[in-house]
């Protein structure tokens, strides 16, 4: 059944539109309520361009009972021969919910009157300060916001770029803080005590502290600026576009940004980069789950009851009340505590958890498993009319890693992957093998860090046997879709 | 003047009693209104108990022009051979708003008759789990919170832990998740699937996570909670007080706890506490102000905006914006960003920002500088009705130090003090002080503690030349108050 279903879906796949009115989304985690089945998709479905399929390997992609891993093909280069390799579900959903992009764009001044319209637009005449992107999303309810965060994504932080590009290309100055309209630094003259707001003078009692302290912000804190603005403007445009398209879903983000000797790597959600240098593992994410967030959503639900819907509570509890239980004490944490107390049960304890569940089970609302990404505005706790979406941020945690202070060798990396990778194998196990494996290959072979990527996801799937996707200590290999982009951080030495 | 203003006050204080309605305290940070004028204080002023000052040398310890540092007596005992220095500041406020509290107290179970009573009890016939505390608290805008929260904030936690008592008994039990009113284990009967709420059967989907999924709970994190949550005690009670006492200001608080082999470090401010072992500093706390708190802040005035009361945005701004640079650009970040983006600049800018200033110098609505404490109730921001203390939090983040899994030599330390130690002098510095000043005293000498804290001390007072306090590199030494405990970790392996 499962196969006639794909079949189904892949012939209108290769027609490049997704059947519209089409739902496989809402058996894992609440429904998204549509009343768009007749909008168009606003990309179709497919794979990352840099893949290259041709329609029938698109539809052999698909395929959950085997599970082909596909691979960069031999011959096509990505920027810093960027290794890359992926592999579908073993069936949670018909198809491949993570997408991947990887760019090279220029970051250049807004030529006046394409101002908002150059979201689409290609490298141009490759003129400006180059910029390299890598990007995983991990979708969940469907694939539309995957897509759409895969195709332009980039486009918004080089856009947004583009608007202090001035600043750029002087780097040896920190950002002025103010900008004329014009975008040239506007020094406002400094008066001295003079009271500025006739409407309240006394306000505040210390006028000298107003006019004369200014932060010091760097332009490396400006980047990072741009890249959580991007995040949030993506957001809004699926939002947006909403209106007239169909866009499933929602997504975990995770991208890396190289500029200017930089590399900015940018999480909202539950999958993970790390750096391994000399076999040394650098962790550059945090995960952003139900049980990391827990104070930050608890916080939210105690000051925005509304936002429960009379069905939620925000305290946690170690497990679901019965009623029978009423007037007895039970363990218990709110936004607050990081400990356990106990506290009598009362009759609203009964409601369920907002945060709820253990590890990869732990759930908002019991209805989604992470608490940052793309997309989800929709998002319903099953049959009832609560939004989760507020109690979701869009806003990535930015670390930056700087490349020029450090010196690296052809085995050193930077290892994306989803969720999938990192559920059945530690940072430790990723670069034990990436260090083995780099290690036995021809250094100077373009495809050393795709084979290495495909060797992770191998070890990650494992191979299938009677009882299930089995690793090769016999434990269960991952069942999610797996993404991975393994990039040689000596890459930007080669290139400019 | 300053004299005259201090010996009057002091020949109050001999009496035992704060000159009522007596203030000293708003030129500082915004005005503590209270219509408490003619109430009489919680507890009068004093230094703490184990100095066992004579009312001379409590009126000597005000000395600003001369700042005695005063330490424990030879031949007076504090639990671990606890080693105590204080000094007052050089004029901020007429007394030492410094507290400290040294207590060993027994954790038993409540006497059913006297449950609500016990606050004051001494120890009673010594059986019990025996806990150590060690307590600083600095107080500002008056000295009433902080001698109240030395005064009782162990027996807080002593009574709470009491209620647990018989769970601590039994360590190697986790701690059950529902006790019976008696306080025995209640274990709820399992109900395969059977619908729990009849009000709303079909709220959550899957019944079976209802009833199966149970969280681990250890005993550390129970007594972190007791910890959390008698904070919170504590500042209710004070706020409850206030209605019968003038309990003025408020204070930061930091307290050591030992119970059966574990240190639990509880900071709510901006004091701090290193352990020193083998010359290596590992910091247990983190400080909260208002650089370090930003977002949280922020995000409650986002989400209530009536706190800010028409005055304050949350939006911060690297310096304050003028009436004339509306419409221009400015850097900003919101609740939700680290870095900095520019925004057009709006009417509403020109509020002046809830977190404002840098470093030492930011403060929260233009008022206070510190973000987590107790006390405070009634803090305003000058001129206006606008209270601080929704922002502000009571609970402390606890960390936990496990004294048997590592061997201690008599140089090993924890390191407690206000911020009047820390803000001239570094981690490493204290660690290199007090390695230097320990390895040179006789090992036996019960005095060694103290003595080290006061060389600490001396070295972060410096001594007054004409330009003020000076340290030996002729920097600016500490003007506030100090207060530092230095407490051997092999303490606990002498005493039961």
């Amino acid at each position: 059944m499962m196969i006639s279903k794909v079949k189904n879906a892949m012939s209108n796949l290769v027609g490049g539109m997704m059947p519209h009115g089409h739902h496989h989304h809402n058996h894992h985690s609440g429904g998204q309520t549509c009343g768009t089945d007749s909008l168009p998709p606003r990309f179709p479905y497919g794979r990352p361009d840099f893949l290259d399929l041709t329609p029938e390997l698109l539809q052999y992609s698909t395929e959950h009972a085997s599970r082909p891993v596909l691979t960069l093909k031999r011959g096509s280069r990505l920027p810093w021969q960027t290794g890359y390799a992926e592999v579908i579900n073993a069936g949670k959903s018909m198809l491949n919910e993570d997408q991947a992009s990887c760019e090279k764009v220029f970051v250049k001044k807004p030529s006046g009157k394409h101002r908002n319209s150059t979201l689409l637009d290609q490298n141009g005449d490759g003129t400006g300060i180059p910029l390299h992107f890598w990007g995983i999303f991990d979708g969940h309810a469907g694939s539309g916001a995957a897509i759409m965060a895969s195709k332009l994504l980039h486009h918004l932080i080089r856009d947004r770029l583009g608007e202090i590009c001035h600043l750029l290309e002087n780097p040896s100055s920190a950002p002025p803080i103010c900008l004329a309209k014009n975008g040239s630094p506007y020094q406002a003259e400094a008066k001295k005590g003079g009271a500025q707001e006739p409407e309240d003078p006394d306000a505040v009692s210390d006028a000298s502290v107003r006019f004369y302290m200014e932060k010091v912000v760097s332009l490396e804190s400006l980047v990072m600026g741009v890249i959580e603005t991007a995040f949030k403007q993506m957001d809004d445009l699926i939002e947006k576009e909403k209106s007239s398209y169909a866009i499933s879903g929602g997504c975990c983000a995770l991208a890396a940004i190289h500029l200017m000797g930089k590399l900015y790597v940018a999480n909202a959600g539950d999958s993970r980069a790390i750096i391994i240098r000399n076999n040394e593992v650098i962790p550059m994410t945090n995960e952003f789950t139900p049980e990391s967030e827990r104070q930050r959503l608890q916080y939210l639900g105690f000051l925005r009851p509304e936002l429960l819907g009379n069905e939620f509570t925000h305290i946690e509890f170690p497990r679901r009340i019965q009623h029978s239980e009423l007037g007895k004490k039970m363990l218990y944490r709110d936004h607050s505590m990081t400990g356990w107390a106990y506290k009598t049960i009362v009759e609203d304890d009964l409601k369920f958890p907002l945060i709820y569940g253990e590890g990869k089970k732990a759930r908002v609302m019991a209805t989604i498993g992470v608490t940052r990404g793309l997309g989800d505005h929709d998002l319903k706790v099953y049959n009832s009319n609560i939004y989760i979406k507020p109690f979701l941020s869009c806003v990535p945690e930015v670390k930056v890693y700087n490349l020029d202070e450090h010196k690296h060798g052809p085995d050193d990396v930077l290892v994306m992957g989803t969720d999938g990778l990192w559920d059945v194998t530690t940072d430790k196990e990723v670069a034990d093998a990436i260090t083995a494996y780099l290690s036995c290959c021809d250094p100077s072979d373009p495809m050393r860090y795709t084979l290495a990527a495909q060797d992770l996801l191998m070890r990650s799937r494992g191979v299938l046997k009677e009882r299930g996707w089995r690793l090769p200590n016999d434990r269960l290999g991952s069942g999610d879709d797996i993404t991975v982009f393994v990039i040689p951080l000596a890459g930007h030495e080669s290139e400019t």
